[in-house]
């Protein structure tokens, strides 16, 4: 006999194996029940990855775990949130165990990571594969980190390096399978330690899945201000650059990186104090730029003269 | 020049009319911000609805949201708890503008109704409408009732009546449009007055959307017991009654009922507290049966002999 809906959760999805004193009552009832957090509010965000629009079909359920977690922590660490509970809505257009046993494990391995208990969810037959995760993160009353803080002068950070995951993925589709460039498509981290560090001294921040210009798009245009980034300064890895050279490198940093990194601004005030944080178990933060009036983005070459941008970031319609 | 995810989250989704004074931040940014609840927990639940699987394609934006939203506010009704926020996410196959008003309309009517509001989601493109809801509510601390609570010998009980929903799907396969039972497929009513109504008194509950005797059987199963119905008492409506007869009114109401009906379980000694409530403005309760030791359901017959049960309930698998 297959497994049936309530069988699949008890395999796959019903591992109570991650503790976490805000929640009351984990799956198995028509809701989880969690704790009020004393002095801290909740941030909340949900996620939909489906085959053939945000994944290969091809890829493995650890793969698509991994990414599918990744991207929805990433919402949280730009908020600046510490996770504290998610829920899996998802529908399989078949039951395929070896792949279900890769999911289940690789997203567990990595909620357990960051003390993120799975505390409910839905499990239903559709045509295609699709995962809808919905995350919950607490951050103190009043800290977290929205995307409209950003002020005239401002200046403008990354975290880690960007393009990687484009051009991973253009190596995972023409059949390579191991590559320091693949492993960032494939196993994107979230950079919540990065956004909790932040917390007392980024004006605004985002996280970068639709490309930097189009993520820095909706920052400009929730903060009313327009921005200026200097070509030389985006941050790209030595593997990248050898893999495509400079110049496909800074298109692929600028308008295809779905890298999950943080874009944040700094006041020039705090901007030492950002700089004597400990970095050393963070990703590295590299200025690219500066928040200035109007609503454009500007992108400087390194003569300083500008550049002309058509591709702006991926849209889904 | 087609809506982009952006265009359409604007134009559909994101109508900040609703007011909730725990709400401090909405859609629009990497997450939604919600204040802490004095004195209160959080219940949290998701579900999916996909096209062919959960719903016919044919039928309207209007009606689909309805069944979406209810589906989910019924499982915060099955806690005791009150509507707070929610998230929606939504995968298109394409943009059609006319099942997006409806949709989007009919969605946000509801959720005023319950002053719920829309805090943040997510809009991708896909082969099949998928829709996933998740849904936050708050109840006292302590006072969420869940399933595993029976006892022996408590009252079984159920609102409203049951079996309607499956006979208005069947109309409608048939063509029909409009008819009483049509409605309570097409517009359930989730039944969170009752709900909380039931805060103090109920010692188990959940609701009723695969069927009575399947979603009896996971409170019996939560609470290590069986239960025994009583067939004639089963809350049938004269509408479904005249339509398709006793025999196979009966038979709708325990295996195909999706009504969002709430099954409950009032220990004796609160029995008479139960009924003193003001129930005026809230469907009405019927006892179905009793909480016993074991771990069967028995339907006993006018003449109290057992009936036999096949078909319980629906699995997606």
């Amino acid at each position: 006999m297959p497994l049936d809906e309530f069988d699949l959760i008890k395999k796959y999805f019903d591992k109570g194996t991650i503790k976490n004193t805000n929640v009351v009552l984990g799956p198995g009832d028509d809701c989880a029940i969690l704790a009020p957090l004393d002095g801290q509010q909740i941030c909340l965000s949900t996620d939909t990855m489906s085959e053939d629009v945000h994944f290969l079909s091809s890829l493995s359920g650890g793969v698509i775990a991994s990414r599918a977690v990744a991207a929805n922590l990433s919402d949280l660490a730009a908020m600046g949130a510490d996770p504290y509970a998610c829920l899996l809505a998802v529908t399989l257009n078949e039951v395929n165990e070896n792949w279900l046993d890769q999911f289940s494990d690789t997203m567990f391995s990595i909620l357990r990571r960051y003390s993120c208990p799975l505390v409910g969810g839905n499990v239903s037959k559709g045509p295609k594969l699709s995962i809808t995760m919905t995350v919950m993160g607490s951050v103190p009353s009043g800290k977290a980190i929205v995307r409209s803080g950003a002020r005239t002068g401002d200046s403008i950070y990354v975290t880690g390096s960007l393009g990687d995951a484009k051009r991973g993925l253009e190596m995972l589709r023409s059949g390579k399978k191991q590559d320091y460039l693949i492993s960032r498509y494939c196993h994107p981290t979230p950079r919540i330690e990065e956004g909790k560090a932040l917390r007392e001294l980024a004006s605004s921040m985002i996280d970068v899945s639709d490309g930097l210009l189009a993520d820095l798009g909706h920052l400009c245009s929730a903060s009313h201000l327009g921005a200026e980034l200097d070509i030389n300064s985006l941050p790209i890895s030595s593997n990248l650059k050898e893999e495509v050279g400079q110049e496909l490198a800074y298109k692929f940093a600028l308008s295809d990186s779905d890298d999950y990194e943080l874009c944040f601004t700094i006041p020039k005030s705090l901007e030492d104090e950002m700089k004597r944080l400990d970095w050393s178990s963070l990703a590295p933060a590299t200025k690219i730029g500066t928040m200035i009036p109007g609503d454009d983005i500007t992108v400087l070459s390194e003569d300083g003269s500008m550049i002309e941008m058509q591709q702006l970031g991926y849209k889904h319609f």
